[in-house]
């Protein structure tokens, strides 16, 4: 080894033990005989001392250590004069008898500190620099922590992690497929997994009873931010098991990884289980923030019908949000709402807004067509107080309005300060619709995937009215965000057949695309479930970061690159021949 | 739950206890009244009992079912009247209540039998129902176990598991790579890692100091028995060591893994320690198996000039081997012997034997060339006693010649029952050359890898003698097999622009290839090295395994397909358009 000790685990105990470190130059600073260099590892930063007088030599050379330069230097642990009460090693430092340059550097393209000056693109072609900073280390340091944890309680609970294939064959139902052309079998493609989903099933089949995986999963999709290509799931699935038991082992390991990984108590109280439907009258999303309240309230029979503004009147669907102490807003801050809402992100044609007065009257930006009376019921069915905003978004398609109207409630979360990073509020999200029609395919598509089970008492509706039939499915739901989602699996070949043609397959597609899980199901297939996580997403949230990508390693950018290692990129012809392929030229 | 206990755990301790159990039928058979049932699930058997003359109807319906149905039932715990000592739950039985059929099963194509009659192919083909055999099932466990072994001791040493991109750059150096075709940039490829290799240098050059994981890997090779084209390495790098370091926590980590997960006690003395050149010389193999001795001994001095027999006066190298107790050969056996070497895959001319008769003297093929002193010589030389069998090989190429003996010597460890799959020996090859010359590429290549460092005493003779460079690799080998290799990197970025000119590549092209290794290097890379294992290879030695095809649940073919999935398969036009690719027709 080329050190005795770390960076960081020298304290006031060492004082007087010769020790010999290795690390990096964080900085060097002169205070006149005496020169400073920082030196930094993994596990902390050491104060490193040279001194002129009685080293002149060693102490000049320590003059031209330049950032980022690689040291191993032997000295001896002493007690500091001004100690250093923000770093754990801030009681001492080293005085140094020897110094070996192991490695120089170039000066860095942008500074190595917890707030750098480095743009996003920079960061990420030097990625390995930006790596050495301390907040994008410990992102990957609780991700491993993370990893383990999972680890840990799902082996406690009898599951197994198997590794399934990366290279399998392509399924074109759900997202785009990458594909991978086979030198071996001349004009045939593997495809990477978009999820192991049938592959877990087979493991049902197979008797394997309760498995899980960490594991990478692959989309071809037009990326936004905040995707990724590739990206990682907590991928689980159990035998004999009911919509309840899956949910109460998953909430166990939630909570076990708030507590140990996140030191956070999430209580002893189940998480609420909300119904997809009530999830979007209530809060407009299938993913609400329940952090905050700010519920959603319908104004239809308040304002339709009640006063002469033509665009309540001709509302599918009228409803509002009240902001707590926002009367105060300028003109100014409403228009910024408005503007939001218009958005073309948003989509709305125009916000309606309710000041509610000290004196307990309303005053709106509707006033002329409204009786103080009709403004009085809206401000009671609102439930607001002196001193609040009410905010009004209608139009005529309620769930288009609802989600509209949600958008506009995370601002005001946001803007109100009561999406705290630190706070989580987790729930389920339950009884998803079973299909949603999709306008492109002219057709029913499965809204969660087609292995997805229906509710037991909803069956019968498959051929009456497939689109009213809800599925046994399930959202983990934590601060807005989706981190997780399952089912109960179909596990009977007839029900499965039947899916599919709901589905708009023929037997013989539904044959050639899912024909090796079909086959399967003949042969004694266990009643199953699982469910998966966003595993980036999830250690995202637990870090408190805006993007996924800083607990990703080497992430790639909104095109798909890796800007550091330049990928993807041409390839020799030869490698084409081999394959039988040929790039297309262009043309228009 | 379908289930209150599973079909593993009951004991005498719950006789009387009401149950409910989920599982599959293993086997049926009827005894007078009594109808039997073996229920099986993962975590055992257990015998359920109908008794004709308590339910009629549901002995009945217990009558019809068939192998591998799946079944839920409820019933009492009930002490058996035979008990079966050979399975844990084989002390009770269960008096059923209530019998629902969950699943029906078709007839599987072969038996759910730790012997089964099913061929590979068909095995492979319907592998959901091959894991359901306890002996394959007990591998992925197996598998599961040793993984979490090696995560809980290298979190412990401070190793962080990070996730490496599988979507990368194209690196022609070493196997070839697949490629996957990025339609967000049309005509570019990205790469399937061969390893993580340069991703876990460049973790190094980011301050990571020790990572680690367990990753999936892809080559596109021509595939050999025993070789997948996706497998998984647990892939290691530290910084700031040296060989040394390496070599003692790893070896520590293998004797933790044979303690914990196989109940093997590889005992305190450190692992053996060969040079290359020693392993070659003493075992014509660079993986010896040193689970048995019968070394090599050199016979140029013995037997080459001190006779008429031509063949052995023109060999560059002759080298013998000593099978204890074989004298008793007969002439059929030795033919055998004879033309196992002289098969293709070995390659020998001939082979040459000498019996060591019990009155001591030598009978040999080629007694009429040599006195009974040379032959008396051999014997001396061979340290051989009476009843022993003297095998020897020569040839113009001293290596081609080893490796041929090396071949005859592992027949005979296996013939004399010296290879116990329950015995484990354990070395590291060290020294490895640093290049080996290409015939076909005409230049002098990688043995490790290009980023391989030399031992620091030969990096003079780069410049004059490069093929006489040793390198700082190692490999660790277990019973002939190896389970793992690596090296100490080059981090200094003078020393791997000149290890590139050796290998032929000229500046630009070593750029354009490593280009961003390379320029990682420039911003202080600290000394690191490492090494990955061959989970799959390691796994399947801790299993007994002649194939790696068991310890992995969905494995390939030997053509590179999933017959259950029916993976590579053609895809959609649309799909290869969106591409921007085309199929070349297969022309002549």
């Amino acid at each position: 080894m080329y050190r005795t000790k770390t960076c960081g685990e020298l304290r006031i105990d060492h004082v007087g033990q010769q020790v010999t470190l290795a690390g990096w130059v964080q900085r060097t600073r002169k205070m006149g005989a005496l020169t400073f260099v920082d030196l930094r590892d993994r596990y902390g930063i050491t104060q490193l001392v040279f001194d002129e007088q009685k080293n002149p030599a060693l102490c000049e050379q320590a003059g031209k250590l330049g950032r980022e330069f690689v040291l191993q230097v032997k000295g001896t642990v002493n007690e500091r004069f001004a100690k250093n009460a923000k770093i754990p090693t801030g009681d001492i430092e080293i005085l140094v008898d020897e110094l070996q340059v192991l490695n120089a550097s170039e000066v860095p393209p942008f500074t190595i500190e917890d707030h750098t000056d480095g743009g996003d693109e920079l960061r990420m072609k030097y990625r390995y620099l930006d790596l050495r900073r301390t907040p994008v280390r410990q992102n990957i340091e609780l991700r491993h922590k993370f990893c383990l944890a999972v680890r840990h309680f799902l082996d406690n609970k009898g599951f197994l992690e198997i590794e399934t294939p990366v290279l399998v064959g392509s399924t074109p139902e759900g997202a785009r497929d990458f594909i991978v052309p086979s030198r071996m079998n001349p004009g045939q493609f593997y495809a990477l997994p978009q999820s192991p989903q049938t592959l877990k099933q087979l493991l049902m089949v197979a008797g394997m009873d309760r498995y899980f995986q960490i594991v990478k999963c692959f989309r071809d999709e037009d990326l936004r931010a905040d995707r990724q290509p590739e990206f990682t799931q907590i991928d689980c699935e159990m035998s004999f098991v009911e919509q309840d038991d899956i949910i109460s082992i998953f909430e166990e390991m939630t909570k076990y990884l708030f507590k140990e990984v996140r030191g956070y108590d999430l209580g002893e109280q189940p998480f609420i289980r909300l119904p997809w439907s009530e999830a979007m009258r209530r809060f407009g999303s299938d993913k609400p923030d329940m952090r905050f309240g700010m519920e959603f309230v319908e104004l239809k029979d308040v304002l339709s019908g009640t006063g002469e503004f033509a665009v309540f009147n001709e509302a599918e669907y009228i409803g509002g949000i009240c902001a707590e102490g926002c009367a105060s807003y300028t003109r100014k801050q409403l228009d910024e709402l408005t503007n939001f809402v218009k958005s073309p992100q948003i989509g709305a044609k125009g916000l309606v807004y309710a000041r509610v007065q000290e004196d307990g009257t309303v005053k709106s930006s509707v006033d002329k067509f409204y009786t103080p009376e009709v403004l009085n019921r809206l401000k009671e069915t609102m439930n607001a107080k002196p001193g609040d905003l009410i905010l009004i978004l209608s139009g005529p398609d309620a769930m288009k309005t609802r989600k509209q109207l949600c958008e506009l409630r995370l601002l005001m979360g946001s803007r109100l300060g009561l999406r705290d990073k630190n706070k989580f509020a987790l729930l389920w999200v339950v009884d998803f619709p079973m299909f949603e029609w999709s306008d492109e395919e002219g057709r029913l598509m499965a809204m969660h995937h087609p292995f997805t089970s229906p509710k037991p008492s909803d069956i019968d509706k498959l051929d009456t009215d497939p689109a009213s039939v809800l599925a046994d499915a399930y959202d983990m739901v934590c601060n807005g965000v989706e981190v997780g989602g399952g089912s109960i699996r179909i596990h009977d070949a007839v029900l499965q057949a039947k899916i599919f043609k709901v589905l708009g397959f023929t037997p013989e597609k539904a044959q050639e695309q899912f024909g090796f899980l079909m086959n399967a199901f003949k042969y004694g297939a266990p009643p199953h479930g699982g469910l998966a996580y966003g595993l980036d997403r999830f250690v995202s949230l637990f870090a408190g970061l805006d993007s996924i990508r800083d607990c990703i390693a080497f992430p790639k950018n909104n095109s798909g690159r890796d800007v550091m290692l330049d990928a993807p990129s041409a390839v020799d012809d030869k490698q084409l021949d081999e394959l039988m392929l040929e790039i297309r030229s262009a043309e228009k």
